[in-house]
């Protein structure tokens, strides 16, 4: 790790000098399987300077007022910045699917709405990846009992996650489809098998890498005439 | 540095966990005297979750349009969060005042503004702490020259940064000002000598690791029954 957050410092650097591309991380999971996690430990080291992150929770009732791609839009990244999406608009054919807060004609409608929004994201010029992190059901209970018996770590625990739990294979399902009817050349998604935090924080750094190093960023031309310029 | 980085981690997590203080870091300096770099330097290693860089550049027309702390209110922290300000709204009292595009009577009435402004925001819950790295006037043209005659920099250096140069007694004079004016028991001002760099991160780093051990941050309660959960 030690070594791929240097390469990915570096490469975040010239993207940022460089100040044309932009990046969008998304990350999706099951509660517990580490989307925080991986935040602090891929970009630990990064400067903070070049990376937003948003953490999209219940919406507001204004975020309600608009359409669900309305409050996302708003955090993606601009040009030499990375933008990480905790959660992202992709709840938006989760949990309201899994609830039956929205039809399956609205939720196919919304896999062609986010193609389109994620396709014109790239064609002005952001790399997006996505990732979902997996981890097995066994393993949530393991981590949900870890959590629940560490004192500093029972604040984390909600009654509301036992209920998301209990919905499990549904989410599953909508996790499939959506994977399935989102994975596009412009913005693939990668299923990360993430039962083991160093391998999850591994394989994501590694494909962060590889993603960065394809842009062939370069840094700018200085400013015409800078190298005989006589400082007073 | 590094037993700092590991102790403004720790602290970070409290802040984040227990969610109820907010943390507003105002940088402000002349050009090179090490504000990007701070923020690389000091906050490398905390969780980019719950940190926000917002850099102020020349005002947009939309910011324009608006009162002068529109665009900033808009990046102040929320709960558990901690917000740096790259430049802030005492640029509105420096570069507007050293070229004479407000005139002393409405920079009286923003120093007002300001420290009402801050006010407002320590009472709600922020705790503000404001930086001006301080560098002579010979190191920043050491810093400029290494900028112009390394490759990897160039591109930083810009001829509008040596007409700002020309004007760093008039600067000095209102930076003086604006410092004693808005130095308050609930937004301090600290100037950091920032010739050596090492000296300007170590004492932020202090400050800032002080500022949040007087919080006496608590994790936050359980939920009720949280340790009896049978989770299946």
């Amino acid at each position: 790790m030690d070594e791929y957050r240097v390469e990915l410092e570096t490469l975040q650097e010239l993207l940022y000098a460089e100040g044309k591309r932009k990046l969008l991380i998304v990350l999706q999971a099951m509660d517990t399987a580490g989307k925080d996690s991986t935040i602090r430990h891929v970009f630990q080291g990064v400067d903070p300077l070049g990376v937003k992150v948003a953490s999209f929770k219940s919406p507001t009732a204004a975020e309600l007022a608009h359409d669900y791609l309305w409050r996302v839009h708003h955090h993606v990244p601009g040009a030499g910045e990375i933008a990480i999406f905790n959660r992202s608009h992709y709840e938006d054919m989760l949990i309201t699917r899994v609830n039956g807060w929205v039809d399956v004609a609205e939720c196919k409608r919304r896999y062609r709405q986010i193609n389109d929004f994620e396709k014109m994201l790239a064609e002005t010029g952001t790399t997006i990846l996505k990732f979902y992190l997996h981890i097995s059901k066994d393993e949530q209970k393991a981590r949900l009992e870890a959590r629940r018996d560490t004192p500093e770590k029972q604040w984390k625990f909600l009654p509301s996650d036992l209920a998301v739990r209990a919905q499990w294979d549904d989410y599953m399902k909508a996790y499939e489809a959506a994977l399935s009817a989102n994975s596009t050349a412009h913005a693939p998604w990668h299923v990360i098998p993430a039962n083991s935090k160093l391998a999850r924080n591994l394989m994501i750094s590694h494909l962060l890498i590889d993603a960065l190093k394809k842009l062939k960023m370069r840094y700018p031309d200085p400013a015409k005439g800078v190298a005989d310029t006589e400082i007073e």
